[in-house]
C-alpha cells in the first residue's frame, strides 16, 4: 500500500464520490476503468475512489453497470452529498453547463472533455471554479489521450509560447490521409469513413472544421493567456478539397491536412510578432493547407493527432497520440480525476485560468500566410508576366511560377512568399477578373515552410 | 493585470523570493528569463517573483549579473528568509543532495535538474518534501524542455503505462545520427562531437550510458510506481559500436539507437507482462539497440530527444523535442518555478511521490529481446545447419538466417525471434567456441519491431 502521509482533511478510508454523466464511448470506458481498476486508483490517490451514479438519458438499457447507479436525473446526482467529483461526457452546451457550474458551485472538482462548451463558457466555468475553490479539469477536451492542456498550462507556463500547430480531429485526418492514398475523391472517402466508424451520420461538425475550431480556441487561450472563443476562430472545412487539389499536393511533394494554427502576429499588418509590452495579437484559424511531406505533421496519418508547440526558450515540441475514441479520451479523463482526487485528499489545487495578457484578436486578412495558385489560362504570350504583374500590384512577392499545358490546356501554377491573407485574397480576386485567366482552379494555403 | 482571486496566504504585492544554485549553461539562462520576464512571470503566478541570489563557485567572475546578487555561500543563501524556492542547478550529488534538503526541510520549494541526484535519492527528497509540505519538482531532469516527467505523473496517472522507451541523451544521438549520415568511425565521430561542444572533454557520463540510465530510472519510478535506482538499471555504452555496426544497420533498413527501455514483464522468464495483482516485475534497461528505419525513433536525429509511452488506454504516445542545452531545459525549469510559486500564492500542491506498487526489478536475462548475430563461419557444407542447431539448443527461434560470401569471407546473419535475455547470450557464447564459426563479429538487440 501507499506509504504517502495523509495530509488533507480526508481520512484514507473516507472515499472520493465519483458521478459520471453521461455513457457514450467516452463515459462506458470511464465507468470501466472506474470499475476494473479500483484498486489501482485507490493507491494512487489515497484513498477510495468510488462510482456513486452514472447520469443516462435512457436508464432501461442494459449497460452492463448494476442498474441502481444508473438514474435519469444528472442534477440529483451532481447534488448527492457523498459525490464529491463529477466527469461530464455528456457534450454539448446545454444541460453539461448547468451541471458543471452546479457542480463547481457546490464546490466539487469537475473533470470535463467538452470542447464545444469550453471554447466558448471557460470564463464562466473558471469564475465558478476560482470562486469556490473547486477544480476544473479538461485534457481530453483537445486530442484525446495526447497530454497537450496539460503541458500547455503548467510545463510550459514559465516560456512564451510563440505557435501552435495541429492535427486536431480525427475525421478530417482519416479522409485526408485517406484521399492522399486512394487519389478518391471528398464525397467517396466521406462515405467509407462514415461506414467504417470515422465520421458520423451528420459528419458537419467535424468535415466544416467546427470541432477543431473549438479545439483552437482553446489551445490559443492557454498558449497566450488571452480568453479565446470559437466566434474568434476563422474557419474552412475539408468539404472543398477535391482529388485534383491531392494531386497538386503530391506534385508538389506534399499533403494536404487541416491545420489547427494559433499564432502571435504583430500589432498591424506586416509588423513582427516579437514585440513585447501588449502589442501583438493573436491569430487562431482552422483551414486545409499543403504540408511539405518532409514535415513532422504530414506523417500524421489516419485518426491520429499531433500538436506541435514552438516557444522562445523550449523550441519546437511535438506531442503525437490517439486524438479520440473511448479508452484513449478516457484515459485523459482519469488522469484528470485522480489529479482531482488527490487534491481533495492531499489539499491541493488545480490551476485556475490565466488570460491576464489580453492579446486582440487579428482578422484573418491580417494574417501572414503562402499560397499556391493553380490558373487556367489562354494560350497567349505575356499571359505570365500580366498574372505575375496581378500579383505585383497587391504587394504580394512570387516564390515560384510555372506554366503548364498548351492551348485550352494552359495553365499557370503560382507559389507566392509569405503575404498577408487579405492581400492574397484580393490578388486571387483580381486573378479571377482577368480576361487572359480562364479559371482560378485552386487555391490552397502552404503551411510548414520558411518564409 | 492578471484577473484571478488571491487565494492563499500570500498577498499580490509579497513577493516569491527566488535563489538560483549553479549558473552553468541552465543557471545563466534561468536567471535571464528570471530578470528579463518578471513582468510576465508576476502575471502568472499572481504575485512578484525575486531573484534573491544565485550561488556560484567563484563570485569573482563576471557574469554579467549584479554582483550583489552572487554568493559563494549556497547554504546561507537557502537558509534566507526571504527565500521561498530554490532552484538546483549545480548537478552531481554533493552539495545538490545537501542543499535541497536543507530547503526541503525549511519547508521551501524546490526545482531541480538533478537527473543523477533524483535517480538514487528520489526517496529521501520526496520523504521530505512530503514531510514538510514543500514542493519537488524536476520535470527539466529527464529530456530537456519535453515535457515528460508532468505527463508520467499527472496525465496518465489514471492508466496502466505498459513500456516507456526513449532517446534521452543527446550526445549519443548526435554522435550515432552523424555515424549513419557519413559513415565515419566512432572515434573520429566522438572527436567531431566534442569539437562541436555537443559532447564534454570527459564524455563517459554520456557515451557509456550513465546519464540515459539515470533517465531510465527516473521515467520507470514514474511510470510504475516503483522505486527504481540508477543501479537497477542495466547499462551499455556507445563506445564499442562501430562503422560496420550501422552498415550492417542500413542493409536491414534500420539505424543504431541508445535507447532507455522501460517495460513491465512477467514474473518469471516467459511468462506474460499483463498479470494484475502485483505478480509482475520491471525491467530497466539502456543499450544501442537497431531500430527499424520506419519506426518513429529512428527519425530522430542529431541532438534531439523523444520518448514513446504506451499505456493500455492511451495506446502509443509520443513527445519529441529539444532534450537539452541552456534555453530548452531553463523552460523546463521555469514552468516548474511557475507552478511550485503558484502553488505558494494558491495555497496548491505538487502531486507527491508515488511508489506504492513496489514491483520487483527483473534482471537483464529474464528480459525478451531480438538479438541480430553476425558470423564469420568456415565455408563447409552443413555450416548453416550447425549455427541454426545451436539456437535451437538453447530454445531461441530463428527470424532469418542469410548465408553470404564465400571461402574466408563467409559469413551467416541471424535474426532471432523474442527470446529471454540469458538464452541469447548464451547462444552467442555457445557459437563463439563452435569450431566452424571463425568469429561473432557482431551482436546487436532488435528493438521497435513486432514479436
Amino acid at each position: 500500500m501507499t506509504d504517502v502521509a495523509k495530509n488533507g482533511p480526508w481520512g484514507t478510508d473516507r472515499p472520493i464520490g465519483v458521478a459520471v454523466l453521461g455513457m457514450g464511448n467516452v463515459g462506458t470506458e470511464v465507468v470501466r476503468i472506474l470499475r476494473d481498476h479500483a484498486d489501482e486508483l485507490r493507491s494512487r490517490v489515497g484513498a477510495p475512489v468510488l462510482l456513486r451514479g452514472i447520469a443516462v438519458r435512457d436508464s432501461s438499457i442494459d449497460r452492463g453497470v448494476p442498474a441502481e447507479l444508473l438514474t435519469t436525473d444528472a442534477h440529483a446526482l451532481v447534488a448527492r452529498d457523498d459525490v464529491d467529483l463529477v466527469v461530464e461526457v455528456i457534450g454539448g452546451i446545454d444541460p453539461a453547463r448547468s451541471l458543471i457550474l452546479a457542480a463547481l458551485n457546490a464546490g466539487k472538482s469537475v473533470v470535463t472533455a467538452n470542447k464545444a462548451l469550453l471554447a466558448d463558457y471557460t470564463g464562466e466555468l473558471a469564475a465558478a471554479a476560482e470562486h469556490h475553490r473547486a477544480d476544473l479539469y479538461f485534457e481530453a477536451a483537445v486530442a484525446g489521450a495526447i497530454p497537450v492542456v496539460r503541458p500547455l498550462i503548467q510545463s510550459l507556463s514559465g516560456d512564451r509560447v510563440d505557435r501552435v500547430v495541429g492535427i486536431v480531429n480525427g475525421t478530417t485526418n482519416f479522409i485526408l490521409s485517406a484521399m492522399d492514398e486512394t487519389g478518391a475523391d471528398y464525397s467517396a472517402t466521406l462515405a467509407e469513413a462514415t461506414s467504417l466508424g470515422y465520421a458520423e451520420a451528420d459528419p458537419t461538425a467535424d468535415v466544416e472544421g467546427y470541432d477543431a475550431a473549438a479545439k483552437a480556441a482553446i489551445l490559443a487561450s492557454l498558449a497566450f493567456h488571452t480568453r479565446v472563443t470559437a466566434a474568434d476562430v476563422y474557419r474552412e472545412g475539408i468539404s472543398k478539397i477535391t482529388a485534383e487539389d491531392l494531386e497538386t499536393a503530391s506534385a508538389l511533394d506534399c499533403t494536404v491536412k487541416l491545420l489547427a494554427i494559433c499564432e502571435r502576429v504583430g500589432a498591424g499588418p506586416g509588423e513582427p510578432a516579437r514585440e513585447h509590452g501588449g502589442k501583438e495579437r493573436v491569430s487562431v484559424r482552422v483551414y486545409p493547407a499543403l504540408v511539405p511531406r518532409r514535415h513532422p505533421l504530414a506523417a500524421v496519418s489516419g485518426a491520429f493527432n499531433a500538436v506541435v508547440v514552438e516557444a522562445e526558450n523550449a523550441g519546437r515540441l511535438m506531442f503525437y497520440g490517439q486524438g479520440a475514441g473511448g479508452a484513449p479520451t478516457a484515459s485523459a479523463v482519469l488522469g484528470d480525476l485522480v489529479m482531482a482526487a488527490r487534491n481533495k485528499f492531499f489539499g491541493g489545487r488545480a490551476p485556475g485560468e490565466s488570460v491576464y495578457a489580453e492579446l486582440p484578436i487579428a482578422p484573418i486578412g491580417d494574417t501572414p500566410t503562402r499560397y499556391h495558385v493553380n490558373l487556367q489560362v489562354e494560350d497567349v504570350p505575356g499571359v505570365l508576366a500580366k498574372v505575375a504583374g496581378e500579383f505585383a500590384n497587391h504587394g504580394v512577392s512570387i516564390s515560384t511560377v510555372r506554366q503548364e499545358g498548351h492551348g485550352e490546356g494552359a495553365r499557370l501554377v503560382v507559389v507566392t512568399h509569405c503575404a498577408m491573407e487579405s492581400a492574397l485574397a484580393d490578388t486571387v480576386a483580381a486573378l479571377a477578373e482577368m480576361t487572359s485567366v480562364t479559371s482560378v482552379t485552386s487555391v490552397l494555403r502552404l503551411e510548414g515552410t520558411e518564409e
